[in-house]
């Protein structure tokens, strides 16, 4: 339970826009005041407890708007329950997921929520909302749509990958656009051809060509950006926003860039595994490049110029983690002999808040932008804020306190995910979570777990705060 | 004088990013804390003096980083003193403003900046500070830059305009921005092809085509964007960042939007007067069209449509005002029968803020978006911040309780700017400033002056913080 | 029959690059010989048959390389057979067509060709060759494609659009791309999102919006440039090659122009009624719109400039008719109440080479340039050259002897074309063709036809000749 | 003398857009008529002189549109005189040049012209003519361009390099393209911020950077692009066409496409140092590279392709040699120790007609596109078509029986360019040259030279025709 007070002093806040030396008082779930450090009025106050942050960042809690806990995919399901995977978030400074649920193929949306709320319930370390995975666009799941929305559900994914199982073809992909266009939803798009590379898929099969980094090389970059293309222009034919995940090719950033050079409300998330991994991961011997197989697939290390800068010129406003993690040892073994039958996917939720400091460190991003893109945005994309995703009076008290001096190597043997191996294993990182507030509760401090399943509550979401 | 500790009770602060329900706390010049309206940190606070912004907005005072006060044109002087000039800014929600300092041809630096300091000294209502304008660009000016940097006039106006006046050619630009991408300083332009431009002149002229309006044909739009694009090249070669001032043609906005999706440090200030105001005016009959001189010139209508478009996108990031007035009678009819005669200039501090606020009302922009352009942004851009440009614990109490549902008439009539015109005669203007804080003195309450001349200090800049 | 020598003197002789006043002296089937007018050689010359063409061009008969004569569509056939279409290019100053042969679903790509053999052969005025459209994409008919390309068939035309009849998902786009990479063929692409379109048609009609003019609203110009770009994309990871047919949206021109920049194999065609013809007419009352129903559709006027531009600039190379015309009484009406049952397409075979003409009278492009876009290009093109679409010693003796100073009003009532309606009906159109020689053989004369159905010979093509 | 008759028989004749296999019949100096080899009317010829062509190109003449003999620069004179320059062309394929005469600052146009018709009248072994150079652009000078236009001297070159000898401001530059719009004149640009540059050169020098090698660095790709797009907007204002000579960076490609995607009649030229050296040669040591400085400057080896593709595009559309040679001994060597003291300019008179045949041999550009580059477009771009630059009934009978069979080792011991080395010393070459005809007299055969100073006559020029 949260103390009815609480401050931490002597830190520098830091938000999106301010980098403040100030104390911030915590009353309940909420951060009621902050106040200049060395003031009359942080003199004032008295707290049930209190904490030092001198020399270290006090931040928003992260927002990771794009997970997958527990997600069936080829046959076996994602590695991480809601309960660990929301343990290891808070692990590392990120204090709200926003997972996604999923519409079955002949099922209602409802089905897909009502399940999701089932595996998320009484389990979570911290807060959680959904988006909505439509694999199946009718009048009936399109009706529903605008029940989701009123209840909270407010963005809706689509792919245009996967035929067979998440697909949706252009006609599906428009009249869900046309839909949200008029109920406030965000449509998040998964931009692959995926009718084309199913093509590339089986020939290089065909060929003998079975091994991961297989993978990279018939889910083309050129298909990549065809399809954000495409997603685009069928946004505008039905005059909705659009909010592309996952964007890993250059060519996909400058259809991005063009599309934001014409005012439109058109979005892009990249993931750390985009900004830090490259082809060379996938191409690891003894079918450890497996470890690296997601889609939109890994690039060549060149194309990770041109997501930083997109990051900075903010062609790309958010960076989501996409955890979607796999055991090695039995599930990404399911694919030797044959890449396509890897399960997708990658663990993240632990290490992005410190995978973007460490980008801040490396020059490439500066230290207001992180918390933006990790926090801020992320929120005010999905209908969060000002609960989420900052610290300002009034909103929840999600609260990390941030030591920039210390560091640690990244490992399987230390992390908190489920999950056999890190995809950053060995990379030392500078910076760390000392200690994680959810809605007023200290849930992590230097190392320690201190949270509890079903602390995390259920967030309800707004509509998206970014659309015009 | 400020009372020791004022409080702002039940407003909606806004500030770049975030719109909360709280109360304000200054003690003596600055923003002690910030408190969720209803918290129990909030009623603790007592002071000596209390305001009620309930319905209100709460927002940091207006920086407006574009005034000529005083500046000598075309034979005559701009028509504000610091004096008038500062107390019109206060009185349309500005509290600080950043004026030009004027090099002459053949004088050093640091004379001009004397000169301007001794103009502005014990005059002003709000904080000021100094742009340099070089007109001179020599070893000696070169170096002097340096030292200016230091002393906190950390940047640096020139003109590719205004050939045998203020005009540098590319030389003399490529040495100035090679010198500060060393010293930090930050390179400003006026980007027009003053050569090109002068043929036109010149020719028009001769032709019998003297009225106004040909003031706005000759200052051709593709030779803003020209001279834009040049000047873009020249800041790569040197490896300096640039500031564009005032721009207002669609396709100088064009190429400040590509080089900013290269990730350049290359940014685009627009004026109100290119927002609101079009060739329809420079067309006014008798002779009324030279209230709407000034360069660049105003465009016609469509133009408008671009410049909102790229405040929304970011290629436009400062709204400032260029204000430089001159009144109609005795120094605007110097151009009877010759346009090239006509003082170059518009009134326009007092007015910034509630056209800005008018916008929002309109759709054009968000609230956070017009506290960003007009406060946050130029603050930080000029070294400012977070002195100046937002609300936050630490900040200076430049604050403005801003009443949306109040309205008003904008006229020379009732305007508190010293010029016998006003560019928006007539025009309802939807919001006003109620109360006008500058380091947490009221200087402005309900329409009264509060303030007095010397109460502005001068305020010495860091360098730019948005250079990466 | 053709005369042993025949001689055509004093004319202009107009390619696509050389303008020159010359003798042609024809031999047999061949040109034999092109002299200087009033040379000792052109003296020498004697002939059997002499032709004066003082005041006037002489030109290579026109390729039209876009023709669907009895094209099966909606249940109807296009109302031209090969007899009465291709007599009608003779009196239009056209002697070769490309035509399409039709693979139905199911069925192989020779027994399409062999019906379309089937209809044309002996019943032609002029030589003739044909394309194939491939309905359906499948091992078969992939291997298909090899043998076809070996006997002449060189080019392969794909739909995105009209699901469940031509379309090809981009799955079967790729493999025939990629089959024709290695095998020489140009894929012809009609590029319009038909799976959107199909959803906007549907919700047009439930809205009772369904008179012709809906036709032109449904199909939308991003939609057609959206399907251009994916047709780009996927020949650029097949290798291909790509020609894209009946261009009509300037947004799809911009697509074409930034692949050509990139030196790209990418070719855009486009049709006389795109860029004389508009919405307008889709909008003429009591059902007369049907009349202009063709897809793409017409576009409101203002892309006309776009495609004339790009006529100039070379992003569009071909101007073919696409001719396809369906009576409006009993063909057209099968759509009064349902714009998508109205038959697509429209006559045109006999008006392209004067509309081009009236275009280079109307400052629109040069006489070498009429030339080269509807004689020398798709001849070029499409694998004829030099036989066809040039003059040239040794080239086929297809010659038009061109009246420039002729004029007539386009009409039903005078047109030779098998259908009830013109599209340019009261046009008035500068100059025509007087004298028409297909292999030697005067075909047409002052308005009298001498050919005879059977003298047009089958034409095997080569492979394009565009391709590096 | 020319015989009253000569046939070519059995060669492949190409021009820039056929291929046939025509004998060519030469009465007097012009061509009388070309016919299919074989052909009856072929047969009947009869010739004082026959050649036979079997296993030939019979080809146009080259058009060089860009040499210097004899030009003035940094205190000596280019070392060709128009003798030996011409003689050296005429070996090298090239029947036509186009020099440079200067106008003097301070002197008129006529002056300058009068010069140039001095050192070259009677002294040519081909035909020649002359653009203009204009340093010194008045009222005078200004007027004096429409009496050369008249009188055939119809391109006037401008210079925004090279300050305080050839350079022309942007205001001066405007006068003279407002004049060529009127006039029919056509402007070309040497276009390269000079004045920058010269700031770049002098701190270079400072620096002790000396070398040939910091030619090329100090004239900086952005430079180039800068200017370029300068000039294309100066055009756009004056309603002027440009031809912007010796591209040679990517940027500067890109700004020609750019323009000429707007369908702006902006033409691009580029040169064979270009397409074949480097600052590799730049950096050569023992002061070789100065061997290889000329202005615009040789750019790293990655510039080429994109050349070759814009070549392919049309972006570029035609390439000249800007011939200006300086022997190393006594002439290079000025600029031991300074840079920019070294004479600017290349000999390539003699080489451009082989290393472009080289080019079709390595696959960059195609047999026709060769010739259009080479002689079709020069010719046409400058008035002198169809006299120059194809091979038609009735024109100039400048032919090139040319060997791709053929090779031979490029060297200063053997060319016969006035100059102590080759720019291309050693490198192996496809094809040459066998014999040469200029209006029908052979004055090069199988490596002799049977022609004579004074053959070559000058030519008076129509205007450009490229313009729309």
């Amino acid at each position: 339970m949260s103390p009815a007070r609480t401050v931490i002093r002597n830190g520098l806040v830091v938000t999106a826009t301010d980098e403040v030396h100030a104390d911030v008082l915590i009353e309940g779930e909420r951060i009621a005041a902050i106040a200049a450090t060395g003031s009359e009025a942080a003199h004032a106050w008295t707290a049930e407890a209190e904490y030092d942050a001198s020399d270290c960042y006090v931040i928003p809690g992260g927002v990771d708007a794009h997970t997958h806990m527990e997600l069936p995919f080829g046959g076996t399901f994602a590695s991480d329950t809601f309960e660990t995977g929301t343990r290891a978030a808070a692990f590392g400074g990120t204090t709200t997921i926003v997972d996604f649920a999923v519409q079955s193929v002949g099922a209602s949306l409802r089905e897909g929520l009502d399940a999701w709320h089932a595996k998320a319930e009484g389990n979570c370390a911290i807060d959680y909302a959904f988006h909505m995975i439509m694999s199946d666009v009718t009048e009936d799941s399109l009706k529903e749509m605008d029940v989701l929305v009123e209840e909270g559900v407010t963005s809706f994914k689509l792919f245009m990958a996967y035929p067979g199982v998440f697909y949706s073809d252009d006609g599906r992909i428009l009249r869900a656009m046309q839909r949200s266009a008029s109920n406030g939803g965000l449509i998040m798009m998964h931009a692959e051809n995926g009718i084309a590379i199913d093509v590339l898929v089986e020939q290089a099969l065909a060929a003998g060509r079975t091994d991961p980094r297989y993978h990279g090389e018939v889910r083309k970059e050129l298909l990549e950006a065809e399809a954000t293309h495409r997603a685009i222009q069928l946004a505008r034919v039905a005059g909705a926003p659009l909010y592309v995940v996952h964007v890993s090719a250059e060519q996909a950033v400058n259809e991005l860039a063009q599309a934001r050079d014409m005012g439109l409300n058109v979005f892009g998330e990249t993931c750390p595994q985009y900004l830090f991994l490259s082809t060379d991961n996938l191409a690891e011997p003894d079918f450890e490049g497996a470890k690296y197989v997601c889609s939109t697939p890994l690039r060549p290390k060149e194309h990770q110029a041109a997501l930083w800068k997109a990051l900075r010129t903010n062609d790309l406003s958010v960076v989501s983690t996409d955890h979607c993690p796999f055991c090695f040892s039995g599930q990404k073994e399911l694919g030797r002999g044959d890449f396509s039958k890897i399960p997708n996917g990658l663990p993240g939720v632990e290490n992005r808040m410190d995978l973007l400091h460490q980008a801040v460190v490396d020059g490439h991003i500066s230290r207001r932008r992180w918390i933006e893109l990790a926090c801020a945005t992320p929120a005010r994309m999905f209908g969060l804020y000002p609960r989420k995703g900052t610290l300002a009076p009034g909103a929840d008290a999600d609260v990390v306190i941030y030591d920039p001096h210390d560091s640690y190597v990244a490992s399987a043997a230390t992390h908190h995910m489920n999950v056999d191996y890190s995809a950053y294993e060995g990379k030392r990182l500078a910076g760390r979570s000392r200690t994680v507030f959810s809605r007023g509760t200290p849930v992590v401090d230097r190392g320690e777990y201190l949270g509890r399943a079903g602390h995390g509550a259920y967030l309800p979401r707004a509509t998206s705060q970014y659309l015009i």
